[in-house]
């Protein structure tokens, strides 16, 4: 058939109605998509096998090569270890793509002109997992960052930048600090900056460009920076733009590329119809690009700022003076 | 002398104003002091003195035990270490304390019932400076984190809220992913946290925690946290509560303490009596209350809050809505 294989998880907690609405969304969308459905998250866990996901899912993963994924609940208690770092690792998943846009006024943001998008390395750096306990006292954990990992990030921040003519690359690091590692970083970024005239590039020491995220956050297009500092600006710049609940979030590899949503299992409301699909929507929506489906990307994009802006809003975005009806997951699906 | 002797550093750029404005205020309030002077930063670093302080500076405050540091300029080029960094290791300055605190209406804010301090472990975790290139292509750096260090930390934020009737002690961490380093040191806060039921304590992970001080900083009272955290947090708490022209920090160890501004030495308005003194005035308030002249640093604070409350704001402040009337740094000092 000429549809497209993809792998499926429906996940925990808010995780099956927003997958649900979303793959609904893209079918009356006119995506051309097949879906090989898998398990993952709190039942597999609680199997016993402690990244979360079954041998067989990561074989259907290296098939389809594309992975749409719900959020997931880790049970309580030791020895789980994460889904997301393990599949990020498996697969060579070195690029995490994180757009940050504002959507004034349908959603409250002291900084409505934001509009950025967040590159982060995503397999080296303190994630590597190599910890141990020197004595009964100390603990170490190793930082590591490579050339050809630093190389490969780079570019496909600066790549980025020109396929969806952005003006500006940003890079962040701590490199008054961490001369070796992350001076490695920000010299690879100098030397790679050269290769892209055309797009200006500048750097910014972590703390103060965290700090510039927090407070004006419109001055950034895009930024390229090391594992755990994206890990942390993603989350100030998602809050500060009011958009936990709506981002989407790429991971991606020289083969298999992973898209979710950047908000967790809301267990709390599961199965209530509550739970706004516009996250995991967005997910969808890079990934249509990814495999090459952009004008249906473009329709669904499309149609999601149209239904923002005719005020049919779920609960959590929902405003007295703008929206016009609060809805539920499926009619906002719907709209 | 019944005067209390301490060591006093100039600094670069704005850093001669605004130490005259400080130690001026401070001997109008009736502080008991004596200083001795040392030449730090720029000029020291270019006699090739890769710390930025000299051997008989170092000794001036190994007999004071206090230091009130201006800011200073670090050369352009390699070569230069951290002068701060140095400091903090050679004296054992384990707990660097920024209070965050939004004046508002005096100073713009998003979040005007901020009122939070910020206590970030000082010496150890990646500013341990241990570094090394593997191979040609891969850096390392190494995450150290201890039992004691942590200890000592953790129960200073404690007895620090209890000294200053605070409610909550919020521990940040990245134990999801470190769950060795990080794991140590949020264990250790469990255990300590038992030792003072009165006393609210809580987790955040780092990226979380980060977040919601860009956003809601209302809901922090004292922040406990590893030393690279508590870099990014401090700034990012200074810039929404707009007060990084305000803060003070002070640089605790057990013998020796140095206290500061949070800012730069901002040497494009050097010598322009454009400075706000206030950063440097309130690091000198805490340590006035470090030696055992709360009085004096009482009587100063109130000063103080009495000229943002009496309208006349330096530059960096001023509010043509209520401001009345705009003045130099001196002219600040004066009122
Ligand atoms: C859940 C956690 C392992 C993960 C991370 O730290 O990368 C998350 O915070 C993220 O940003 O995707
Ligand atoms: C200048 C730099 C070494 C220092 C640090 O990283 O600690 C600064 O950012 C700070 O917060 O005092």
């Amino acid at each position: 058939s000429s549809k497209r294989k993809i792998t499926v998880a429906y996940g925990d907690g808010i995780g099956p109605e927003i997958m649900k609405a979303t793959l609904n969304i893209l079918d009356a969308a006119g995506a051309q998509l097949e879906y090989d459905v898998i398990e993952i998250g709190e039942q597999v866990y609680l199997k016993g096998i402690s990244s979360g996901m079954e041998p067989k899912s990561f074989a259907s993963l290296r098939e389809t090569k594309v992975f749409l994924k719900s959020p997931i609940t880790t049970p309580q208690g030791g020895g789980f270890k994460s889904l997301n770092v393990t599949t990020r690792k498996s697969f060579g998943l070195f690029a995490n793509v994180r757009p940050c846009k504002a959507y004034s006024p349908f959603i409250k943001t002291h900084f409505p002109k934001t509009d950025l998008v967040i590159i982060r390395e995503n397999e080296e750096d303190l994630y590597a997992g190599i910890e141990h306990r020197q004595t009964q006292e100390v603990y170490q954990t190793l930082k590591l960052i490579s050339k050809p990992g630093s190389e490969k990030i780079i570019r496909y921040a600066f790549e980025y930048a020109k396929k969806y003519g952005r003006k500006k690359v940003t890079c962040m690091t701590k490199d008054n600090i961490m001369k070796l590692a992350d001076g490695l970083f920000h010299k690879t970024f100098d030397e790679i900056a050269k290769e892209y005239p055309d797009i200006e590039a500048d750097h910014k020491i972590i703390d103060i460009g965290s700090a510039l995220i927090a407070e004006r956050p419109e001055i950034f297009d895009v930024i390229v920076t090391l594992n755990l500092y994206g890990d942390i600006i993603s989350d100030i710049a998602a809050q500060v733009t009011g958009s936990v609940g709506l981002g989407g979030s790429a991971n991606v590899g020289e083969e298999v590329a992973m898209f979710e949503a950047i908000h967790g299992s809301a267990p709390d409301i599961a199965g209530m119809d509550m739970a706004n699909p516009s996250g995991l929507l967005n997910g969808a929506i890079m990934m249509l690009v990814h495999i090459g489906q952009p004008d249906i990307a473009e329709k669904v994009a499309n149609a999601w700022m149209k239904t923002l802006e005719d005020g049919l809003h779920t609960g959590d975005i929902f405003q007295e003076n703008i929206s016009t009806k609060k809805v539920g997951t499926q009619e906002f699906a719907q709209a």
